[in-house]
């Protein structure tokens, strides 16, 4: 597997574009294309919210009856949730402009939005923008990049990873983009993310791939404990690679998962590291552990604590609530046999063993912990189990930016 | 039932003391003693965090062998958390020198901790506190006032509540203090409150009492979702009153529960709405609901969620973040019916009407949500229950507190 430059428009036959619809934001793009010139194989995933934004039913209908799909239509600034009849409407609206521009089929239309919850779309300008999206989409790297721009609401930078592998002397490519970065907190998530692929695949094949995958990856990122009305990963699969085509259980399955899953960690990282207002990537690691799912809930717990979150934007080695917020997780565990580290491009340092403090430098710590990619790795020496959860500082720009959002 | 003036020291034969034992605090009050009289019958709920306190373990087991206590010390500035051994034995230490400065039996004597996780107790000060406590208590209001202000951290206002109720002639008094105002998330929390009655009544009543509201009031509140170490409601019965023993079941036992109710759902209040850097106290009201259950759980989340918490703090009407933290509590209901409304001294709006906004002032609901204490009722349209939690707004003073709180 080799990692390469660029993002959704990185695998054959995927083209993209992005323009500026005015639909909330007046001087920027706000909205984004993502075309395959051949139909796709299409799995999904989705938001467990109860309350689903009009995009994510538009696409769970498509996705789960099989249909091919070969176009996604994505707008920032509103996200089309608690907007009623009126709001799924609007979906319908945009897929018929998009299949009558694009000359393909309405029910392989998808479609995304995220921004502000509870406000209507400005359908004639989503029009308009679908026009000159059909017009502007192109094969090459910027016109991924700048899809990837036009789906940022309060990202500060654009989320893109791509990789190749070998398949029988063909090459495969996953690419993908995504965005977050409030309301992150994905129990397929306002997440979105968009994978493409040329690769050759059943259908089933896809979905497992992309279900088992989001629990190790976009489950595992929280900036805000809100989990969003919108969150949507769809993975789109062209065929043109022209490769055996990969089915499960198969070892070319499990080529396909491993770049899948450093495409999907890696976006998700991204979401993470630029989450509302956050000055560092924070991971949490739990090693040791008796069961894989014992150690997801201990590591997904620590990034979720408000009060860790604040300690990390204050570069303090507060380890009193990493250890708390695994006390309250849900997960069993021995407190009194703990082991916690911090890590960083600092150095790594033992903070506390058998769960009380050894006498550590403070002055080491802070300078760890002042990294913009920080690690607290929790030993609870019980088995041989790992797992990893991302997350982001608390700090004073997070309420800036949340105070006041919709003005 | 009638609310009185008075905490800790307003039933008969209670007497509390405060003193500066420089535990961490250099320029303030830091150990409070509360102290019958007469041996007490103890009620007590407890932190559900995996991680306890040494003193949460001292007190359980003192409260479960059924034993009667008489006297209660409590620290801030040092949590006694993840301290070992070490951290148990000064429990033991301290309720050594209290029983002997007391005059009263070792195991009547509980403790209380409250401050940072992982530092272990200066035990000689606390011993020498514990003699100036001994000294200096006295049965009147303000030494009970005295108590409460000295178990404060990070809390603004001391929080205290009384109320008496008659029994066959006989005049009945329940009062209480409590400390908020991080790690709070109580699922019985570093809350700690001490509830003090001259009732009449048997141990099983009491702990009866105790628990089931503990549900409704201390576990309905959250400033920030980190469920402590140190969480610990006890609560004292002396017999005092002399009024016909309180046994469960009869009309006397829904007398002191509507009265114990009183105290701590105005205790927990308090907790909330001085919640670390909070500006409001903000109410969650559900109504309509199938089970006080489903009220319950979509209360909570709805205080829970950081976004709607910041979104408070900037008097933004951001609807959206309440339906979605509705979304994603895991209780069941159709976002379709739901109609919301806020509240507060500047009067009452509805915002949104069967899951879309109707077409309300933004004006004046910025105006509703600008007061100290704010209500947002969702009407879920199912059924006849209700349920309330209690939390705060999200400010930039909560991230300034907690990005160096050790310092």
């Amino acid at each position: 597997m080799q990692v390469i430059e660029g993002g959704v428009t990185a695998a054959k036959g995927f083209e993209a574009a992005a323009t500026a619809a005015k639909i909330k934001y007046q001087d920027r793009t706000d909205m984004a294309l993502i075309y395959s010139v051949k139909p796709c194989k299409t799995a999904g995933t989705f938001t467990t919210n109860i309350v689903q934004a009009a995009p994510v039913k538009w696409d769970k209908e498509i996705v789960r009856s099989g249909q091919k799909s070969q176009a996604v239509i994505v707008n920032s600034g509103i996200a089309n949730a608690c907007t009623g009849e009126e709001g799924i409407s609007y979906c319908r609206e945009t897929a018929r402009e998009a299949a009558s521009a694009l000359g393909i089929d309405e029910k392989g239309v998808l479609v995304g939005s995220t921004g502000v919850i509870g406000m209507q779309l400005p359908i004639d300008r989503i029009k308009a923008g679908v026009q000159a999206l059909a017009k502007e989409k192109k094969a090459d790297a910027e016109s991924g990049s700048e899809a990837a721009e036009a789906i940022m609401t309060t990202d500060t930078v654009k989320k893109e990873a791509a990789v190749t592998f070998e398949i029988g002397g063909k090459t495969v490519t996953i690419g993908g983009m995504s965005k977050g970065s409030g309301m992150i907190h994905p129990n397929m998530c306002t997440m979105l993310a968009f994978i493409t692929t040329d690769a050759k695949i059943s259908k089933k094949a896809l979905q497992a791939a992309l279900s088992s995958d989001v629990e190790d990856t976009y489950n595992m990122i929280s900036v805000d404990g809100d989990t969003s009305t919108n969150d949507t990963v769809l993975l789109l699969a062209n065929g043109m690679a022209d490769n055996k085509k990969i089915r499960i259980g198969t070892p070319e399955f499990e080529k396909f998962k491993e770049a899948l899953h450093y495409v999907n960690e890696t976006l998700a990282k991204k979401m993470a590291g630029d989450g509302e207002g956050a000055t560092a990537l924070f991971e949490a690691k739990i090693i040791g552990a008796g069961t894989k799912n014992q150690a997801k809930i201990l590591a997904k717990s620590i990034v979720c604590s408000n009060l860790t979150k604040a300690a990390i934007a204050g570069h303090d080695a507060n380890w009193g609530r990493i250890l708390c917020a695994m006390g309250y997780s849900g997960a069993e565990f021995d407190p009194e046999k703990v082991d916690l580290y911090f890590e960083s491009a600092a150095g790594k340092l033992k903070i506390i063993e058998n769960g009380t403090a050894v006498d550590y430098s403070e002055e080491k710590a802070t300078e760890i912990l002042s990294q913009p990619e920080v690690t607290a790795i929790a030993d609870i020496k019980e088995g041989g189990e790992t797992a990893s959860a991302w997350g982001c500082d608390l700090t004073h720009e997070y309420i800036s930016i949340n105070a006041d959002y919709r003005s």
